[in-house]
């Protein structure tokens, strides 16, 4: 796969993962915009919301759990958001949610 | 329960449901803020992702789904967004994820 995100779940590109378990990998966005600004990845390769099935349904839910987790982990006060983009909104083509908080 | 969007699952408050299962009710943002923006909300109250808990994975990975095909019904092209907001950043407190489309 040349997918940079699989490469990451592999190791073949090393990334300071906050966070890993069986399903999940996370780590800090490189292009962040806001004060903290993670990915939460699932590490199979599902393309997008766009061709997610019901088979995703556990791992899609897991991930909000998580960034609900890491929004605890990292302190984040006041709140956060966690959005996925699909489509034209969509940079890696590689399912990944994105979690911002410390924001106004 | 003193919760507008557990009167709108109850029917106590009428709106147009865009689609309803046993789970989830879709309907459309009072106050949009894209072409499409709707509204995805798991029947049962949930506070908050904040204090979402692992019994509601499943339910939080079928509203992605959801939101999907919601996009496809909706026929949006170009690309959506999906997001939650938690914390300062919500405005009802009873869990609700924005599907976005039809923005540049």
């Amino acid at each position: 796969m040349d997918c940079v995100f699989c490469k990451i779940v592999s190791g073949e590109l090393p990334v300071n993962k906050e966070f890993e378990d069986d399903d999940i990998v996370v780590f800090k966005s490189n292009r962040p915009e806001t004060p903290v600004h993670l990915l939460v990845v699932p590490k199979r390769h599902i393309e997008s919301l766009k061709v997610a099935e019901d088979d995703d349904v556990q791992v899609l839910g897991k991930i909000q759990l998580m960034a609900k987790r890491m929004a605890e982990k990292f302190e984040i006060v006041g709140g956060y958001k966690v959005m996925v983009n699909a489509g034209k909104f969509q940079e890696v083509p590689h399912i990944h949610y994105h979690l911002k908080g410390g924001m106004n």
